[in-house]
């Protein structure tokens, strides 16, 4: 492909993609593809053409293959997981990185590279209230770097955190370094060691302890604690690891869970950690961490009403109010609830942290991957993660001016990922990103006041945990659950398999999440009220997995502590209270069928 | 930024691009950016804006503020470490994965990027003519993933294979699964693991060890074996482990290592390998395994002029010849050697090993990253390293029938990479792609040809591995160190510190490469000899910086068993016979200036 070549292909390609973000953004394209496992193969030819073909060729089967088989991240219909924002300036960024070509992994081999992550990183920092010993220029040897997700973020500072730990007890033992009576003491404590985190953590710490080859065991969390961790239990994790001859050396705190967008309060757990310093202690905000860019989420503090240190959000439009903007409530209701159930957060909290990682790529309009990764000691990092052979050394390297982000990281190539960035925080402007972040929330609060306040919502839904972030999650009212079925008993599926199946894993011993004494608490009880309980979680998942099947609208459902549960959250460029409206409409009129249903077939 | 300003910026964006292209091509950019470290910080803002900025005020900056600090890969001065190629269609294969953005963690959440994935994959195992067993539909279940890098790739198969040591291991003790007396079991194992791999390896298995929180230990190899590993040595080193209270659970072998492309004669290491079941064998083919597209390099066998079946190798235009083409060689001076120094591949030999990996994004035209990395059994890795929580259940996952290639990585998320390798496969085709390799075999040849044939080079230098994909090793021959130099004695840096420091490591014990038996060997003696081969090493790392220091030519130099050298490879696309020969006649007046400065100095 020559040069006239790309242009008209590449000139094609935005008219292409143009036209598919508008297809997208109108919400008319199905959210989920209408097409079976294996569509693909028998479209393609069975091997790679002996000869070139031209981008006439080629572009048309992307329409005709690709596009069939999609799902539709950008579309407003898309509720589940998390958004993952994809955005023009983004496009650029690729655009460039791909010419741009290096596999960045030292200084030497593209310093622009390199100096641009530096930069942005330290300009996100900033931007998000994040301490001063986050940023590259802190006293403390400080920085972030750009990883590809927040998996890969969470499995590199485990290893960092197990080398830092293993290495400070053999140095407190007075163990000579290097020498052989270390290493084998080493070896000796490395299988004592356990990864910690909340129940509710993402699986990729349950995978990092896997990948670092530790043990991992979690906190415990209840649903009357809105599932995040309490100081009680933390401490009693921590003395229960060591009675059993475990040695914690690292857990995951979470700002907005997977699941329910639960908080960890680290403010509250900081006086307990303080007590074992050599407990590597990292904040995974992968989701909900950018809406600190915003003063009210930095800032906020236990009061019930969050508020910059004016005591002013700015609104949509930048004008100061006193109040996020809301629409008004239906009459002889409640207010809709402004961003409540935020904890404190701010640098002084975060400063209790030795990383914290957040995602761009999820709700902050940069398409994926860019997850940042803040490490209060880059040298806790490189001193695990540096190797220098011979093909690598270079003068720059060598001076200690440059950082040789391979030393960051598990790979050793990477690819420019800072411009994507900096294209759209420039693109947006920080007030941009904030009224992102703002307008989105507000879309959610939107369909929270519909579940919680509506007739329809009051009459078939609970809400199980205090939003956050945009997320609503809600089920099937046990006291909606139709008599009949009541009486009819155990028909259904039992909680054993549909609900808490999170962390459960297969396979390795060693990552395994340890069983907690009392674990089994929550399981309902073979009662009338427990029947009806299972039957709310059943519906609620089956509700889910019949919209998702539609294919006009896509949720996710969840399952912890014995409740199963609809997940709603609609974060990306193109959401908007009229979907969420229509969305709403749909899980009402499918809730209603799935009880409907459920009657038929319980007659017979 | 809206459509119509999307249109806009992309265009100009591409205009751009196609013009640093031919700049870059032209060979009038200086390869390296004339920069110091931390250009950029002061032509940048302080913080991220407030407000929003157009695409008018962002593009100028990219000419001004990046571009002056890219290290450019695509020029035809490139020849340091190996080539990483950018290419129009990958472009374009950028653009539509990053406004296709999906984290596709599973198949539901973009199946076209899961079955896009699966297909190409196979048609590259297939163009790469890998053994059956590596194709998804093998009936033993093996399959093809993208990853980032090859060291991602290696660390991923690095922890399967530890698992899947531990497990049969304790399978075979007859240790019930799961039982808290086989976790304990499998505890006490672990610190006992070791990793293997030649003392070429390219520095991702140490560093991969480390993760895996396992011992690495390195067979020894020696420039009379082109630094090779042996299959004595591979025994005497297992044997020696064992011996030792180690296990060894993986080998990474290689297909062109690093340094000087040394090939590992797995056809010779298998009948020691299978004595030893248990260990997982990987093929490292990160930079010279897209050669196999070429029947001449996958179906090569011991003699010395390889050829494929037909014994016919078809040339740059397509057409049968009996021989690469060569340029006529000089006058009195021996033709130019064929591609030789291969060791026999093809699918029989591939079939030894559990996995397999080869970068698309170095030789083979696709911009970073496409690691292609392939298994013989997918149950290896997903057993390792699947996780499945509640909010990732659905029923396709349940089904069995998708495949769910976050199971088959360390990271969850994943970009639409298989549409980047998809163009530039049909915009090629395999013929194209093979044309690429032999094109610039030829002018790696060429440079050789120089390095051993002309007078300059016969008189300065020596040729110190046996060439092969392009790659040439050579220094300055002890013989043309003056004499002067050798008559003043040690005035140089000693071997201890310029040489030998490929994989050595800091920080953590684990990983830490053991120490051979014997490993002291290779370094020179205090004799006049020795003195001259010192020198020569000196000379060829200060060559090298002498010319990076300029900016107009960039070059590796390595160091190993007692040789530093300097390498040359350069495989882009715009790589060609001109540029090297420009690039030897650098070499040879910097050389010759280098030792005019050494004698001039030892003058006083």
């Amino acid at each position: 492909m020559n040069a006239d070549e790309f242009r008209k292909a590449a000139h094609a390609a935005i008219e292409e993609i143009i036209q598919y973000n508008q297809d997208v953004a109108s919400g008319t394209l199905p959210v989920l593809p209408n097409i079976k496992p294996g569509y693909l193969r028998p479209q393609l030819p069975a091997a790679a053409p002996q000869h070139p073909q031209s981008w006439q060729d080629i572009q048309p089967d992307i329409a005709k293959s690709i596009v069939p088989g999609l799902t539709h991240w950008q579309s407003p219909n898309f509720m589940a997981f998390f958004p993952a924002c994809s955005t023009y300036p983004s496009i650029l960024g690729e655009m460039y990185s791909s010419a741009f070509t290096a596999p960045a992994f030292n200084w030497l081999c593209s310093p622009a590279c390199t100096e641009l992550e530096t930069i942005v990183l330290d300009w996100l920092a900033d931007a998000l209230h994040l301490p001063k010993d986050f940023r590259s220029d802190s006293p403390g040897g400080g920085g972030g770097v750009i990883q590809g997700s927040a998996s890969e973020a969470i499995v590199t500072v485990m290893v960092a955190a197990r080398e830092r730990y293993l290495n400070r007890r053999a140095d407190a033992k007075g163990l000579p370094d290097p020498s052989p009576e270390r290493e084998e003491w080493i070896a000796e404590l490395r299988p004592k060691l356990v990864a910690l985190s909340s129940d509710q953590a993402h699986s990729s710490t349950a995978k990092g302890a896997i990948i670092a080859g530790t043990y991992h065991r979690t906190v415990e969390t209840t649903w009357q604690d809105d599932l995040a961790v309490q100081p009680d239990a933390l401490e009693s994790t921590i003395k229960k690891c060591i009675e059993d001859g475990r040695e914690p050396y690292y857990i995951t705190l979470s700002y907005g869970t997977t699941s329910t967008c639960a908080q960890d309060p680290l403010h509250l757990l900081a006086p307990i950690l303080q007590k074992y310093p050599d407990i590597w202690v990292h904040v995974d905000a992968a989701y909900a961490g950018t809406a600190l860019v915003c003063p009210e989420y930095a800032n906020a503090s236990t009061s019930a009403s969050p508020s910059n240190s004016n005591g002013i959000i700015p609104t949509l439009e930048g004008l100061p109010t006193n109040g996020i903007e809301q629409p008004p409530p239906p009459p002889t209701q409640p207010p809709l609830p402004s961003p409540t159930g935020l904890l404190p957060t701010g640098p002084t909290v975060w400063s209790h942290a030795d990383s914290f990682n957040t995602n761009l790529h999820k709700w902050l309009l940069v398409s994926f991957d860019a997850s940042l990764l803040y490490i209060r000691s880059r040298h806790a990092l490189t001193s695990a993660l540096s190797i220098t052979p011979a093909y690598l050394q270079n003068k720059h390297t060598d001076s200690g001016l440059v950082t040789d982000y391979r030393d960051w990281q598990i790979p050793l190539g990477r690819r420019f990922r800072a411009l994507k960035i900096w294209f759209v925080v420039r693109s947006y402007g920080v007030e941009g990103l904030r009224a992102h972040i703002r307008r989105t929330v507000r879309v959610g609060q939107r369909l929270e006041a519909l579940v919680r306040e509506s007739d329809d919502g009051r009459a078939l839904f609970e809400v199980l945990s205090k939003p956050a972030f945009g997320l609503t999650c809600f089920r099937v009212r046990p006291g909606a659950v139709p008599r009949q079925l009541l009486a009819e008993g155990g028909v259904v599926d039992g909680p054993g398999e549909s609900v808490e199946t999170e962390n459960t894993m297969d396979g390795s011993p060693f990552g395994t999440v340890e069983q907690q004494a009392g674990e089994e608490e929550a399981q309902p009880t073979e009662t009338a009220t427990a029947t009806a309980e299972d039957l709310a979680n059943t519906f609620s998942k089956q509700v889910v997995e019949t919209i998702n099947d539609g294919g006009q609208l896509f949720l996710t459902s969840s399952s912890t502590h014995g409740k199963t549960f609809i997940r709603v959250v609609s974060g990306n460029a193109n959401a908007s209270e009229e979907f969420v409206r229509k969305a709403f409409e749909m899980v009402v009129a499918t809730t209603r069928e799935v009880l409907r249903q459920a009657v038929e077939e319980s007659r017979g």
